[in-house]
This record gives C-alpha cells, structure tokens and sequence, in this order.
C-alpha cells in the first residue's frame, strides 16, 4: 500500500519536529521516518539530562525537556511517525518520489525533507568468526520482537543501559540469559546492574565479566558460540541467541547514495528554501550545508520554516502561498486548534 | 567621551536581545541602542499580550513573556542599554564605526548589528499651525523628563493608554491638566478612563471630548492652543504645554541615509554572515532582506546567530574561531556563570 502524502520527514530529532510545525500552518501533512525506537534524535539518544543553554527564549533545558515541548507544539497537527526504520530508497515518478523504508512502507509524496542529523545512529559492528552470516538470524543489534527469544538460552554482550535493560527484561520470559562483558565494570545504571545481580541467585541470569565474543558456529541455525578470557582457551557456550549492545555511532547510511551533491559528507543546499540538487528533496539542520552554515538546533528550525515555504509550493501547485503570522491569523489559529 | 565596545546592536526587539547571547558567549561585549523608553521592541509596544506559537520550543507565549525569557538569557553578559535615542550617524574611522545617538552618546566599534525590526517607531505627527515651531518648546509627542510639567496647566491630546497614563501621572505635580480627545470613545484601560473621571470630580483633571487641535499661539513662548468642536467656532485655551499621543508609525529613518543597498525598504544582505553592502555594518530580523526570506522572529535568531561569528572575526582579528556548544564548552559556562 502507498501512503500519500505532502511532505515526509526523514529525522525525528528537534529540527525535523518543528518542521512538522512549519508545514502544519501551512495546512501540510506529514509523515515522519526516524531508525531510533523513539522520537528526538540527538537530543534524546545523546543528551536527554545535559543543559542546553542557547535556543532563544529558553536560557535552560535538557534534551529531553526541548524534545517533549516541540512534541507538545506539533501535537495538533497528528504527524504519522514511522520509527525503527530507516529510508532505504528514494524513486523518482514523474514530479513525485516515492520513499521505501526498512520495513517497507512506502510513501508518495513531492517533498522530502532530509533533517537527518549527523546520519542514522547505527549500532558498532562485532568483528567475529561468522558474526555477517548469522545476522538477524540468531545474532542481533536490536531487539525488534521480543517474544523471538521465549524459552531461549540468550548471551547478551556489552555493558550500557541497553545491554542491562534487556538482560532484565529477557529474564523474564528467555529460559536463561548471559550477560557478558569484556571488563567488569557496567556502565549501565547501577540500579539496574543490582536488580540483575539479585536475579542472577536464582539461575535466570548469569554475569561472565572479561569475556569476549571469539566467534559464532552453526549450519544453518546458530547452535553456540565462542568466548575467551584474555589468555585463556576458547569456551563453548551453547545458546539459541545473541544480541550486541555496543553502542551505537552516526553514518550517513543510504543518504549517501542518493544522487545528492555533498561535501564533507553534508547534503550541499541553497540558502532560499534549503532544496539540495534534487527538485522536492531538502536537507535542513546538521546534515546540511551552505556557505555560513553553524550547526546549531536554532539554524536548523529556520531552515526547515523556510524549506516549508517551497514545499507548499510543490504540494499545492495551483494555491497561491500567503505569509501569516501565527499571532494574527484565524487560519493557522484554527489549524492549531485555538478557540 | 566615546565608549569603546566589540559591537553596537541597534533595535532592542527579541532579536536584537539574543544577538547579544550569541555575541556574549564568544566573549564579544556589547552596546544595543533603542528608540523607545524600553526593551523589547514590536513585542512589546505591538502586542505584550497576543500570543505567539511559533518560536520552535515554545508552543505558546506572549511578546511579553518571550522578551522577559531573553532579558534572563543575556544577563550574564551585562550588555549595555541605551534607550530613548535613536542613532543619527555612522561615521568610519579606519576599520572602525563611530555611532553617533541623538542624545550625543559616541561609540568606536568594528561591528554594527542593525535589528531595527520594520524601522525605528516613531510617533504620529500632529497637523495644525504652528506645531513646528513649538516642537518641542512647549508641544512634546513625548515626556523624557516629566518634571518640567510640574505647577503647570497642561493639555493632553490623544485616547489610548500613553494619553491617560500620562494625564493620570501628571495630575500629581500640574496644575490642572485638560484630556483632549476629538471623540469620546477612550481607547486605553478602562480602569486608567474610570481613575481619571474620579479625579476630574476634584478638578485637576478636566475632560473635553469632540476637540480637536487647530493651531498653537505665542511669540517665543507657547501662550494658547486653539481647540475646535466640529460646526463650532475655534476656541482658545490658556495652557503652558501640550503633549500629543497619537500612536507610533515606523519608519525606516536616518538608516536609510547610510548608503546600504535596500530593497522595498529592507536592507540587502548575504546569507553566509547578514554583513551588508558595507564592511562591518549587518543587518538582521525583519529589516533585512535576501532570496527567501521570511519575516519570522526565529529567522532573526539564526541570522544573528551566523553574524557574530563574523563580528567575532573583526573583532579578535589574532583569535581564531573555535565553534563550541553551549552544552558542553567549559568556556561558555563560565560566560554564562554556570558552574
């Protein structure tokens, strides 16, 4: 099935959502394309607690209190969100494009707005013995559905909050769960690593601290796997799955290959409506760039209310655009549902 | 005595306050010079009350409220303010401006940020004989020093809230002060209108509606005004001053003589700083102009924000620019006195 739509957004960080904003009071609708399992980007996945000193009109908040704000402000205009995936192709049919995700939703739309940050986060690659070959079968980056790991014997590797979140959870329903970890120092939350600790005394869980992943074995079905203390022989530990949390870094990912004029791995825009070289696909915010260009969240809402402007033009070919302020006009007023 | 300063902000309005932020945590220090007796500009004298929705982060706020939140952010800086004084001259001095007010203030600087909104406010002139002669020399269209009214018989033309604060302010040191309105529907607060005919009961106050102002007497000194009644013959009124409140207009003023490109009355600048046609003078906010521009307060922030990274460069030519975060820079906290 094709979603029709005005605009989507690929980024589900701050400059993406006020672009939800931008062409919401314009009359726009939106569909919002984020690889994270939640909404906010950067702010959320980098620096939910730390302070931001320089949106205008703020002098203090964290990542998390910006992201739950601009959410509150595009609230009124119901943006589909697509999370947990990312945009794997762009088509181009006649003056519209057709966007396909991970997991297969495609949507029609003239505009496409790449507020992308510094990339997609991807998760830090495992290098081990068989690692590719079990990919998303039987070895993973994420969790998608939990209820694969029922009644399994699963080894979890790493030592952040995601590693220790999902020990616990998985304890619940898995058979039994490793935690393994190649130091033994967790960096997840020490409220967290306590809860698992008690558990482990029962047998559900069971911590292995200086241990890595040497290597996966199996036919088709991943049947164990090898971890080794530093000097010490290789061990077999037979288990059903494993999951890797280490992190996760930014990439450009797919963005990269989409025919657009970069430099220095950003989408190159002009400064009139932030188009790239491509009719109906923007770039606004971190991952673009044009002479001056400082990557501030604040440049990045400009960019977008801009950017919001030309893709009115391109949604609605045949309307004429009039500039209101949202203090005056009985339009927007009613779009933002103000009585 | 002329004040040295790193940048002169001219326009005291919302973007004129966060260019001092953006200024302030590169360690520029700073000089705003405004026309009217306080901050805030437009959001203050256009609409303190209305509220407005779309400053990313903010779902909603009033012009009041927002002014308030970037006094707070820039006080760190202790940014001086110079109001009631427009700036009459620019005058170059090497690669330094010399920026002249009209209460003969003189500062040197090598930056000069104009965020003068849609011009300066000025207030409506009267028609009527001999009103140019007594400007101010007994016929004000505003009160900088109220003193002078004092044990004097006054008359106030105007029905908004200017005209009766000021007759309620000056009935305490004038003699009598007359409420001259040509109709009788008062536009200002309605408790300010009932405070004021409570008083008039005592007769320091006397209100006469359906007059007009026809022409002002007197040799050197103002001796009468003459004040009609539409269908009646002209009468005359011995008072010793006469202030007029007719609202404010905007106009672009001495700005347009400084020999920058305009374009409809905006000032023509580049995107990559906001630097004008002349070296070391921006322009920012709603006064500047460039391909797609919108009149939004955030496209003022963002233009502010890249210009004083040029006004860093002019004015630390041996610093190199180092673009940090204000949430992680260890220097800009201690700018903002974060500890």
């Amino acid at each position: 099935m094709i979603v029709k739509t005005d605009a989507v957004i690929i980024g589900a960080g701050p400059v993406g959502l006020f672009s939800v904003f931008e062409l919401g009071i314009l009359g726009l609708n939106v569909q919002v394309i984020d690889n994270l399992d939640k909404i906010g980007g950067q702010c959320i996945e980098l620096y939910p607690d730390k302070p931001i000193y320089d949106i205008p009109g703020i002098p203090d908040c964290t990542g998390e209190i910006l992201i739950k704000n601009l959410i509150k402000q595009i609230k009124p205009f119901k943006a589909g969100f697509h999370l947990n995936q990312r945009v794997n192709a762009l088509k181009k049919n006649n003056k519209l494009w057709h966007v396909i995700t991970s997991e297969n939703k495609i949507f029609e739309t003239p505009n496409i707005i790449i507020a992308g940050g510094v990339g997609s986060f991807e998760p830090r690659k495992v290098e081990a013995k068989n690692v590719e070959k079990f990919h998303e079968n039987g070895f993973y980056y994420f969790v998608r559905d939990k209820s694969k790991f029922k009644d399994q014997v699963v080894a979890i590797f790493g030592s952040g909050d995601s590693a220790l979140d999902w020990t616990l959870e998985l304890s619940n329903i898995a058979k039994k769960v490793y935690l393994i970890h190649r130091r033994d120092d967790f960096k997840g939350a020490a409220y967290t690593l306590s809860k698992i600790k008690e558990i482990s005394k029962l047998g559900r869980i069971e911590i292995k601290t200086f241990y890595q992943l040497k290597g996966i074995n199996g036919d088709k079905k991943l049947e164990n796997i090898e971890i080794q203390k530093e000097g010490q022989p290789v061990e077999i530990l037979k288990i059903d799955s494993a999951l890797a949390f280490f992190g996760l870094k930014m990439e450009l990912g797919p963005i990269a290959n989409w025919g657009l004029n970069l430099e220095d791995k950003c989408i190159l825009v002009n400064t009139k409506n932030f188009q790239t070289n491509e009719e109906g696909i923007f770039a606004i915010g971190d991952i673009c760039t044009y002479p001056g260009k400082l990557k501030l969240i604040l440049s990045g809402f400009h960019e977008g209310a801009l950017a919001a402007r030309e893709c009115f033009a391109r949604a609605r070919p045949n309307e004429k655009f009039i500039f209101q302020y949202t203090t005056s006009s009985t339009q927007i007023h009613k779009r933002l549902g103000i009585k």
